[in-house]
């Protein structure tokens, strides 16, 4: 059985690490003997906003819908095309459309990647963030009134549905109880968000009776980011809306030391629909060209998608070995973030080459 | 001309720091000659609520809308009242109906207390936290559909206008040109949230063309709290709105190590109405009736009244107090959070000999 990847560099940095992402991605492949076929596409980039005026073309979705996963890179160039329009007109598209309800993203420290935070040693800080991902606080309902008067008044709805939040709080049990420690820490607001936020506590409660075994905590998102920089080492899976989970899931990587390395699974659970393997970081225009960006994102939702498409042994033999690169630390093959002076591609070939 | 400063404990720890706080000001207001007169108010408080049923009596409004300003402990005791009830009924109240629309927090590196981040010295950061105070996404509009079934819709209106916006840039801006670095940063999500984030934006932009001589960047919130672990000693005023203005001044004292020494001004800039003044910190169930929490946050936050009130000397003087307490580490003084064996009061005294 093959499975079939569909290929999206995007902008900047993307189409540098796409390549070392892919090299990794074949090396696995061969060594477990998976047979994958990729297809390559050039949309969902600010270069294709700029020759065809949209970010995607209109039968994107069916081109897409029956691919086994989408492997992107980043997208972004706010130089032709301002952010809202890149990215609600192309991966926020793909979450929605494909109902990639779960986004899932590691925050661990790594050997040989220094974090910010004192004291901290690998072992130490190792948790998941379960995002929501297709609702919640990203909505395109609200608008102005009295615009452009002293009146002016801009409504945003945040919407949430039962549907929406029972399923990521599922997700986020299973995930809690499949791990050693079986904790399982809420993020929310209901202090301050008298609607929304008591009531996603309520379903919090109410998804727990199904799993005694996993131990709840809740915390509000104010003092949890404050945790995450003072007790990183009391999360294991951290489960959290739309907005309180994109800023979770960049500040741990951040208390790691890994927001330049670290991967983003967009997960459809039922398989529906392909779920998508993304870098955390953007594309980081300020370095495009100079060939230095770290592959370690890239190569690491590669690992990601290779366990989600049953593969998880293919995915620990990639997480091996650019753990043991980094480990390692030889500078002529490290990129500048990670203290060497190597490029993109001697540290994605020294990866796929231990893999 | 004496000032009329309201006096509230409230809950918890917030009766146990709020001694040290007076002795402080007393101590501050002795040596400057200035006239103070205490009125101490038992409501916002749980005690009351358990008593009356409700957090305020019906003419709290007028009891309090003549001082000059509120003095606050802490607010909440979760076993006799849910903390949104709490806080809805108590601070937030106050906070709309006396206008303080600017919420001002400092994130300072003090002697004496470690950061969890590495390699970070006093001097490295310091910054103030600008927060709107009463609009945004802490609204009570919106409402629940299909309530209990599984198509159960939840909606939560964020809901933010021109007044409200351009008065606390205008604030932000003001603070920013006062400082040696004129440097402004805007917290903001406009890739995301769609309607009311670009629309701040705008209002960013438009504001500071009244201000060139203060550099303005923005962030989106997610990358905005990992490089406040990162790179701290970037920020020299950051303006948010209500929520992310309430993350980012968890997460800024947090990286400071002070999250139990900060302070927090809600500021009513006009004096139409009192500000209020009380530690960032809540009333602490878990260390009350201990006699060893840390009462500089309800110090330092003496310190921000007077200088609201116009006496910046006086202010600064328990500031160098505190600082220099810190600094000399005297572990029979010191409170144990910041590495001693003493009491609230043994550190309270010692601040307020040093005034
Ligand atoms: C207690 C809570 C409602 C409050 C807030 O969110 O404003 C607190 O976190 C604060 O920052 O003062
Ligand atoms: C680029 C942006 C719209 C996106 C998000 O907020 O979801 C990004 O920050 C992420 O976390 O994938």
């Amino acid at each position: 059985m093959s499975h079939r990847i569909a290929v999206i560099p995007g902008d900047g940095i993307g189409k540098e690490v796409m390549p070392e992402g892919l090299r990794a991605l074949e090396a696995a492949a061969a060594r477990f003997g998976i047979d994958l076929s990729l297809e390559h596409f050039g949309f969902a980039s600010c270069d294709y906003y700029v020759e065809h005026g949209k970010m995607l073309p209109d039968d994107w979705f069916v081109q897409l819908k029956d691919a086994d996963a989408i492997f992107y890179g980043a997208v972004g160039w706010p130089e032709t095309v301002p952010d809202h329009v890149s990215l609600w007109g192309s991966l926020l598209q793909f979450r929605r459309r494909f109902d990639q309800y779960v986004n899932l993203r590691p925050c661990k420290l790594l050997p040989g990647i220094k974090s910010p935070l004192a004291d901290r040693r690998p072992g130490d800080i190792d948790f998941y963030v379960v995002r929501e991902n297709t609702e919640g606080e990203y909505s395109s309902v609200g608008g102005k009134m009295f615009e452009g008067t002293d009146r002016e008044v801009v409504i945003q709805e945040t919407v949430m549905t039962r549907t929406g939040v029972d399923r990521v709080l599922k997700y986020a049990y299973e995930l809690a109880r499949s791990r050693p420690r079986k904790k399982l820490t809420s993020a929310t607001k209901s202090n301050g968000i008298a609607i929304t936020m008591p009531w996603w506590d309520e379903r919090v409660a109410a998804m727990s009776e199904s799993y005694p075994e996993v131990s709840v905590d809740k915390f509000h998102i104010d003092i949890l980011t404050a945790n995450f920089v003072m007790h990183p080492d009391w999360f294991d899976v951290v489960v959290a809306s739309n907005l309180f989970g994109d800023i979770l899931s960049d500040l741990g990587p951040a208390c790691t030391g890994t927001i330049g390395v670290a991967p983003s699974a967009n997960i459809n659970p039922e398989g529906t629909f392909p779920s998508l393997f993304e870098p955390v970081h953007g594309s980081a225009p300020d370095i495009y060209g100079k060939g230095i960006a770290n592959p370690i994102g890239q190569i690491w939702s590669a690992a990601m998608m290779l366990e989600h498409l049953g593969h998880p042994e293919a995915g620990q033999a990639i997480v091996d070995a650019f753990e043991a690169v980094l480990a390692e630390g030889d500078k002529a093959v490290l990129t500048p973030d990670v203290g060497g002076h190597g490029t993109t591609e001697t540290l994605g070939c020294a990866i796929a080459e231990r893999i």
